[in-house]
């Protein structure tokens, strides 16, 4: 049997489909039932075709429809939740508990019902009104599909169908297109029904979510290039990433990048010596986080030699070797950490653990721990810093503090950057030398929290300089603030009063929306 | 004599030059004193080199001082006016009055104080603080240098220094690298001077601001792709700026890119009988501002054939045959007016007026008028939709008003659209169709004005959809909306207090500067 693809509203079997693939489940490598068609530029063209009427029709049906099918959505993906932690639970071998039920679930759930609440509430598209010259702007749709392709770590959290840029997509007024993620296509099916069901019950547009489970990399490359496509989002690997943004930049289209980083961890010496074994706990806790698959995974830690970091280091070494390998989630994440470890071994870095492929049948790896000198780092730093998606990290020592602020002199865009220092200011130069140095590598700066929490707050940046994403000024993570990725500034000038888009017209157009009007925000109306 | 560039703080000779080049008076063809440098790689790297310490430099001196920098250069400007209207008067032809003085050398300085004051107000900056998470992020500098490219055709408002980008990058914390353009390097000189004095009066760190007069197309590429650079932005012609794309994006690196367009405006049928006269006048003195070389020039004018249609077009043409020429800035432009006359008619489209080059020694063609039925403009839209700089304009004869909507929907992005139509109402049908294809079309949507004026407005947009700008999201043009452009999101996740930027810390920093704090934008302190 093989599962139809959702185009245009309805449910319809993929166009002279050659190509099937099934799921996996990473813990045994046994095939689940079912077959996912790969779609040929067929399927590609109808899900194009039906997304441009339905880019008028979502504005003529308006935030409030968009918002009551993200909460109809929301709900009607908790109404099927068994199925989803059960199919989720096979697909990715991630535990039911902790994480799918209590964490991963709720988060799409809450963040779902946050994005209709920014539809509604309209606030986030930065109206601006100069009621002198009468000239006024907004962001507004971007008058074509985003397309949505989404990762293989979170198969709730960052689904093509349900995740975030999925629902701030819609949310901005976009049809979207979701290519799934072909390690958790069953999870995606199940998320686009609620979708397809909540659609139908809200009347939302026929075309404004639509489902493809996977094509070919070229044809790929040919949508988020394609004329009619507003723009792209994508979270994934780097070379995949990459090879997206040259086609899209090549045919003037936005498209959004998260492509991980090795989020570099700064221990610096008076806040180790402070509490060496509490900064251990943490760090080991995050990096063996879903089995280390997590872009915000502390790939590179940073300490300076000395009785504290060794301390330190035996105590996450010990920590490392107690801990249950968790399933990798596709043999090609099991085959790169293989690879990565023969890459440090051969730039000469000391295995502290792990480095081992587990006997199957299930995906698994020793969690790893490997320590290169400083200037060994300053060597090869692009061989250092390579990320290695999963439970391996790299312990840097440092000389003194001076090799520290090289080392981080050397990094490239990151997500994050974590500072763990003294509770009582005994690091305080050592921060402000370091500080502006990561400040320009990193979207996120962390002070004495590892950065594998990634809180949706209107404050996040889930983002940051290339290669870490594409674009500096945007987040991937966080509502309103991912919102304005799918939207284009609109200027009106000289417009006349009826033929103003709600958010522009004199009156508030929900009595509470914020616009900036005459050089100050707020919520009264004009 | 050659003349010295401008690098980390003083005026230095341009290292090893072979090559140099002359300004020339558009009106005589005749060279100016003195010589210009074009730069080769070491002076770039010295510009570089210079502009990474000021970085940090900036970052120490705080908002404060950027903002009294540019009032002081705002100053020094006006007071060396005379030098100013002289040498840009000489160098491009343009009149002192009204022009010079009056409309383009006042918006420089208005657009400097308001970007002064910008800085000094610092809600750009988009402060969002969520505070029972303790999360707070804010737009801060790129960490690198703004490399701005400016266009020949505005020698005051837009140049590489005193320009809107060269002031919004500066107050949004960035060091800005200048490239004049060649049409008129004694008005950068003289501005570069002002700026050079400001910079010294107010403590402005060394390689804030820095001038390079020209160099070889390869080494600017090699520029904007330079790891070290934060990012860039241009104003010019479409070839160049695809050229400075390519290069950029390859490499990561954010560019900001104006490229002008046709700006469409549609004359809806009932509005034309309303008043064709009074449209004529409008358009023609909207096409023939500054000889027609604004980049939100009429390019393009789309009605519907009838007898108000044929009163309007004779109207129109009798003002281009009465009108006098100016002065083109360049022989590329000239030639580039030749070569469009040329293609026109090769496509069949009648020549109504103009179409020749004048006798010189100045640089004038004749403003030209042509005309083409919708039915020819639809089998070859991109031919006649190439931009032509410079006073020539093309009219398009829809049959009906569903061939008018067919035009509309074949136009790529545009910086403007235009509709003019009945004032009561009579042409709202035809509008509601064809508004919603513009929209998403144009940045700035116009109603019953001319698109040549670009309002120095917090609302206004000079961007729009590719190609006629590198991204949809971002304008040009507006303080503080041109800022963000040149600033990376920065996020402090439980950053301690005393770490924080001023603008995330409890405290509002200037006791009214806005922020989003917990859901809502307030002046208060936290």
């Amino acid at each position: 049997m093989i599962f139809r693809i959702l185009i245009d509203g309805d449910w319809r079997e993929a166009a002279g489909t050659r190509e099937t693939f099934k799921a996996v489940n990473p813990a045994t490598l046994e095939p689940l039932p079912g077959e996912y068609p790969v779609s040929g530029r067929s399927d590609i063209e109808a899900a194009l075709e039906a997304a441009l009427p339905a880019v008028d029709r979502l504005r003529t049906a308006g935030p409030d429809t968009v918002a009551a099918f993200l909460e109809a959505f929301a709900a009607a993906a908790e109404a099927r939740r068994d199925d989803l932690f059960e199919t989720a639970r096979l697909e990715t071998a991630l535990p039911v508990e902790p994480r799918l039920r209590s964490v991963e679930f709720p988060r799409l759930a809450d963040q779902v019902r946050q994005a209709a609440e920014a539809c509604r509430d309209r606030s986030w598209c930065r109206a601006v009104i100069d009621s002198a010259r009468n000239i006024r702007s907004r962001l507004g749709p971007l008058g074509g599909p985003v397309v949505v392709f989404s990762p293989n770590n979170f198969p709730f959290a960052f689904n093509a169908v349900g995740g975030g840029d999925w629902a701030t997509a819609l949310a901005a007024g976009n049809p979207v297109i979701s290519k799934a993620n072909p390690a958790h296509p069953g999870t995606t099916r199940i998320l686009a029904e609620a979708a397809r069901d909540a659609a139908h019950r809200t009347g939302l547009p026929r075309g404004a979510v639509q489902l493809l489970y996977h094509f070919e990399p070229g044809d790929g490359l040919g949508l988020v290039a394609h004329p009619a496509v507003g723009a792209s989002a994508f979270t994934g690997s780097r070379p995949a990433g990459l090879r997206l943004k040259e086609a899209a930049d090549r045919a003037g289209k936005p498209i959004y990048l998260e492509m991980a980083s090795v989020n570099p961890v700064f221990l610096l010496p008076e806040g180790l010596k402070e509490r060496p074994s509490g900064i251990a706990a943490e760090l080991f806790a995050s990096c063996l986080l879903g089995a280390g698959q997590f872009c915000t995974k502390p790939g590179l830690v940073v300490l300076i030699e000395s009785a504290s970091g060794r301390e330190f280091l035996a105590a996450v070494k010990a920590a490392f070797e107690k801990a249950e390998p968790g399933y990798l989630l596709t043999p090609g994440i099991l085959d790169g950490l293989e690879a990565a470890s023969r890459r440090l071994r051969d730039f000469k870095a000391e295995l502290l653990t792990g480095g081992r492929r587990l006997p199957g049948p299930g995906l698994r790896f020793t969690p790893t721990l490997f320590r290169v000198s400083g200037s060994a780092f300053l060597m090869n730093p692009a061989a250092f810093q390579a990320e290695s998606f999963g439970s391996l990290s790299l312990v840097v020592a440092a000389r003194d503090p001076l090799e520290m602020l090289d080392i981080a002199a050397m990094l490239e865009g990151q997500l994050t950057a974590t500072v763990y220092s003294h509770s009582a200011g005994e690091d305080d130069r050592l921060y402000d030398s370091l500080e502006p140095i990561l400040r320009r590598k990193a979207g996120r700066l962390l002070n004495d929290r590892m950065p594998t929490g990634v809180t949706v707050s209107p404050a996040m940046n889930h983002g940051g300089p290339f290669p870490a994403a594409g674009h500096p000024g945007f987040t991937s993570v966080g509502i309103p603030a991912a919102m304005p990725r799918f939207a284009a500034l609109q200027c009106y000038d000289n417009v006349r009063p009826g033929r103003l888009p709600a958010e522009l017209r004199d009156r508030n157009p929900t009595g509470k929306m914020w616009r900036f009007i005459d050089g100050a925000w707020t919520q009264r109306s004009l």
